[in-house]
């Protein structure tokens, strides 16, 4: 049974990478620091045949390769999706060493094993995050200057740079998905839970950094697995880069905001901040082109509104227990 | 006096710009780990006032900020050439380590000490590499996709986003000089200074690597120190990218071949292997825009073919001791 290794294995996005996997009836090996990651995110696939876990800090290599070595024997890893990385943003602009550590030198000490246990494919989750701030400009692959205004940004970019590096010496093949803003469940950050967290603090009020006007592209989770399995099956290259995320400008914050105080406090007053910009290396807005993915022949089910909608929904449940 | 700190201080380019800085009246402190740098080579500065060096591995942060106390305390940091880097691009093809270390590292490091220095200026030698193969496209700074071939160009984009990165969050000002293969003295590395030691040790034949049909932009280093300096004294913006190079298409392996031949060993028989790159990672030709920098009033003196004959000449000055 050929293997297929997740980085960042206990993460949001892996556990519902992991399902989809398992049901195409390959092996899973998820590894992760649990830094960030849930131990219980695990338990849905404990009964299941072929799932293994095993936790380990990526950025100690000798351990990277001593978690790698039953799969090697168990049939061999075929595919690495790696998806570790620092998912605080504003915690990696106060302390770059974050992202050094988390973003970057995982993924260096991936492509290091990915070559001594011969992966051929290696799967990549990068991130909106290397463009910068654009402007109004369509936000298409090849554009330039690539202008990271984040440590996180600067580490998926250096990720990037590095994987096409090892494309052109050793990986037989690689794919790069840019994404947005995530959401769904199991949420672990982001601006639905925080959303979701203040209300059930202080039911009357809840505060917003910045005034709201601040809009983002948002991807289901589900829709994103479902471009991530896309992509590996069809895209034609040794190194392949897509913009993954829905074809519409995205959703203010306040049209968020108010999402979630009518469905956790219809009675709240939203309070805004002031300036466009929630932290330093937030980008306010951006239109992202998806045209290459479209022409690849995927699309995503929601919408940015829908896939808020959905997420929001599924965050309640989660954060209540109440379905 | 304010101080101004070379980050690879004892290195090719460095040398020659830390003379033009002292003409400028600027203390200059050089940090060099002499790993490839050369500690004759502070000689000729050794009686002027305002230079001072330290041999120091900068991918030591603790040592790194301990080589700068005293120029802090002297008059303030207030710009950092941060020319600190892997020169053999074959050697980090081989080992990822050393352009990890010697090329992305000590941009990290700098950038902390940046900080804690309150450092004006950060000035960046980047490199053309960081835009890989891209045919026979011009290339200016704002193209895309940027898709580096080596671990060193790889590196050098790693550097940059980071750069760019810490302008959002902390760094006043960055120039960053993105530049193609640089000649003349004081020569440590590169197809000139290989073809002249080849030809002394067997002055009948010259070994090529490739068909001898790659094509290649030279800058003279007198010109690329103009040009940093230039850029460091007009350039308008925080953050600043400039390629600096001649804005000739370049010159083929095979011409500089012969005059390296027709300089040191006339009669010597031209042997040339096949296949028109000369290792992996080795960008076959390129057309560089320097637009940018001729629109903010600079061009360099010489040419691709008039920096070869130069660089010759004083290369083989250098290795035999003679004028």
């Amino acid at each position: 049974m050929a293997i297929h290794v997740i980085t960042g294995g206990a993460g949001f996005v892996a556990v519902n990478l992991a399902g989809r996997l398992l049901d195409r009836g390959v092996g899973v090996l998820a590894l992760d620091d649990l830094s960030r990651g849930r131990r219980d995110y695990w338990e849905p696939f404990a009964g299941r045949d072929g799932f293994r876990s095993e936790v380990v800090d990526l950025t100690d290599l000798t351990a990277f390769r001593a978690a790698l070595a039953p799969a090697a024997e168990r049939g061999g890893v075929s595919d690495i999706w790696h998806l570790a990385a620092n998912s605080d943003i504003p915690a990696g602009i106060a302390d770059p060493a974050i992202d050094l550590r988390q973003t970057f030198m995982t993924t260096f000490n991936t492509l290091i094993v990915a070559k001594e246990v011969s992966a051929q494919v290696l799967h990549f989750a990068s991130s909106s995050a290397i463009y910068g701030d654009l402007g109004e400009q369509a936000i298409h692959e090849d554009i330039g200057p690539l202008e990271p205004i984040s440590n996180y940004g600067a580490m998926k970019l250096a990720s990037e740079a590095q994987i096409r590096a090892a494309v052109e010496a050793h990986l037989p093949r690689a794919n790069v998905f840019r994404f947005p803003n995530v959401v769904g469940v199991p949420a672990t950050h982001g601006v639905m839970l925080d959303f979701v967290h203040k209300l059930r603090a202080t039911p009357d009020t809840l505060d917003v950094l910045g005034d709201g006007s601040q809009r983002k592209a948002y991807l289901h989770v589900e829709d994103l697995v479902e471009a991530m399995l896309f992509i590996a099956d069809k895209a034609p290259a040794r190194y392949n880069v897509y913009n993954v995320g829905p074809s519409d400008e995205g959703i203010h914050v306040r049209e968020i905001a108010e999402i979630v105080r009518d469905r956790v406090s219809p009675a709240a007053r939203i309070r805004y901040g002031t300036g466009s910009r929630g932290w330093i290396g937030d980008v306010p807005r951006f239109r992202y082109s998806t045209e290459r993915l479209a022409r690849l022949g995927w699309s995503p089910r929601l919408d940015s509104r829908a896939a808020v909608l959905r997420a929001v929904d599924q965050i309640v449940a989660q954060e209540t227990g109440r379905p």
